[in-house]
Formats: structure tokens, C-alpha cells, sequence
């Protein structure tokens, strides 16, 4: 029941992948290691946490100082030649990944994303990522197609 | 820039509304009062939370008792006929509305996105919901189509 998903490395081109990220409409990706063994789920709240100033995040109010234009500018100078380990949270900060077997059942799957309050799964055994599950696709497997009435 | 979205009234049927989270792949939707007064966001982990019965949440080894089959059913008996508010988590433990005005510039919305880890903005100005936007639409529009290497 896995979806298909971009294996993203630690030593992925950072603009790259936010560029995947925003063409393909995915809401995140899986970061593996050099082994691929998965680490963690990059969301893309935490690419953009990475690309705001620190005073912005501090006070909104400074976003103003910046035109359309020159955002665009500074974003993607902020990614251009970093790899995608230096927009992750730090190790401590992060969330324990959220990660089932390939055996495991839809009602495990719900179980563990409901626990973590995570938009993906990580369905994998040992080093090898079989793929992703969405909550959106776990309730289309839980619910199935609209019915008359009940 | 904000993109279509559903609105979701807190009376509406919880079932139908899981159902379309579902169908179109959306990771939550926008809950609003009688008065169209944006509520909330409704993400899909929240529905999933409510479903899994609470001795599987906490240890999620029982939810290998549920066959495919039952674990279907018990879940849309579950959501039959009952109103969206009851899906949602109590209002202490609700995180604050990822929320921007019409006129917020793209930093700006980063920057309340980046804050609050929210893979969602809701675009209002008081009782006027104008629509959402995702985390990589947000990129999209920050770092435009994949250009040359630089």
C-alpha cells in the first residue's frame, strides 16, 4: 500500500530538493543516509524555517521589509551550493521518525501516524525503504469510495 | 495566491468529510463556524486519532486484532453520522491558526509557517476566508521553475 517517494540523500543539492518538493507538491520528503537507511521526514515547513532570517521569525512584521522579488532572490541564494543536511533540525529537536514495517496493518499505520501527528509514514524493514503512506491515502484505504447514504 | 480550498462546517458530517480528505488527497481541510469564521485546520493525523480505538493508541501491538475488513468497518461506523466538531481536538489542545491576511507578502507567510510547523496557511481578513496555501506552493513561489545550475 506504499506510495512512491524521492529517496533524498544527506548530500543532496538543498535548492534541488526544495525545487522537488515545490513541482511535485509534496507536502515532504524521506531523508536516508549514505547507507539508505531512512533518518528522518524533511516537511516543508522546516525548508522554509530554514530559508526566513532569524530576525523575520523573531518579528513577522519585518517580512515587509522585503519585496516579492528580492525574497525570491534571497531564498534561493540561501540554498544554492548547501546540502540538504544543513536544513534539518537540529538532532535533538527533531521528531522520532515516523516509521511502520512493510508488514505492517492499516489499522497499525493509523495507530502510529495518529500518535506522532505525522502527514507520512515510512514504511521500511531495516535499510531498505519500501515507500511513504499519507494520511490522506490511509483514510482512502480505511473509508474506500463514497457510498449512497447510511 | 492562496489556492482553492473546501470549507467545513463544524455540523457537517464527519464521514463525508474524511471521505473527501480521502478522494483528494488533501492533508487537512479548513474548519469553519456558522459565521464562515475559520475555526481551525483539520489535519488528516487528527482524523486517523480519532479512529484508532484508544487501547490500540496506546499499544499500537493490538492493532494486529483488526483484520483489513473490520478494521474498514469499525472505522466508518466510527464517523457515520456524527459532526465534524467531534473530531477535533479539544480547544486546549489545538495549535494556534496558521493564519495570514489577504494581504501578507511571501515572506511573511513563510514565516508563520516556519513558526508554527504548519503544512497549511489559512488566507482571512475577519470572517472572510479567501483560501489556503500549502508549504509547497509557498516554495513554488519563493524559488520559481528549476532554472540552470548555478
Amino acid at each position: 500500500m506504499a506510495e512512491d517517494y524521492p529517496l533524498v540523500q544527506l548530500s543532496d543539492d538543498a535548492l534541488d530538493v526544495a525545487r522537488l518538493m515545490a513541482e511535485e507538491r509534496r507536502p515532504g520528503v524521506v531523508i536516508v543516509d549514505e547507507a539508505g537507511h531512512p533518518v528522518t521526514v524533511l516537511p516543508g515547513s522546516q525548508v522554509l524555517r530554514f530559508l526566513v532570517p532569524g530576525y523575520v521569525q523573531d518579528d513577522p512584521s519585518l517580512a515587509r521589509v522585503f519585496g516579492e522579488q528580492s525574497a525570491a532572490e534571497a531564498c534561493v541564494d540561501k540554498l544554492r551550493r548547501r546540502p540538504v543536511r544543513e536544513l534539518l533540525a537540529p538532532k535533538e529537536r527533531r521528531s522520532e521518525l515516523a516509521q511502520v514495517p512493510g508488514d505492517a496493518t492499516v489499522m497499525e499505520c493509523a495507530a502510529t501516524m495518529a500518535r506522532l501527528h505525522s502527514p507520512l509514514l515510512v514504511v521500511s524493514d531495516g535499510d531498505v525503504v519500501h515507500g511513504v503512506i499519507t494520511s490522506s491515502r490511509l483514510l482512502h484505504m480505511l473509508l474506500g469510495a463514497p457510498g449512497p447514504p447510511g
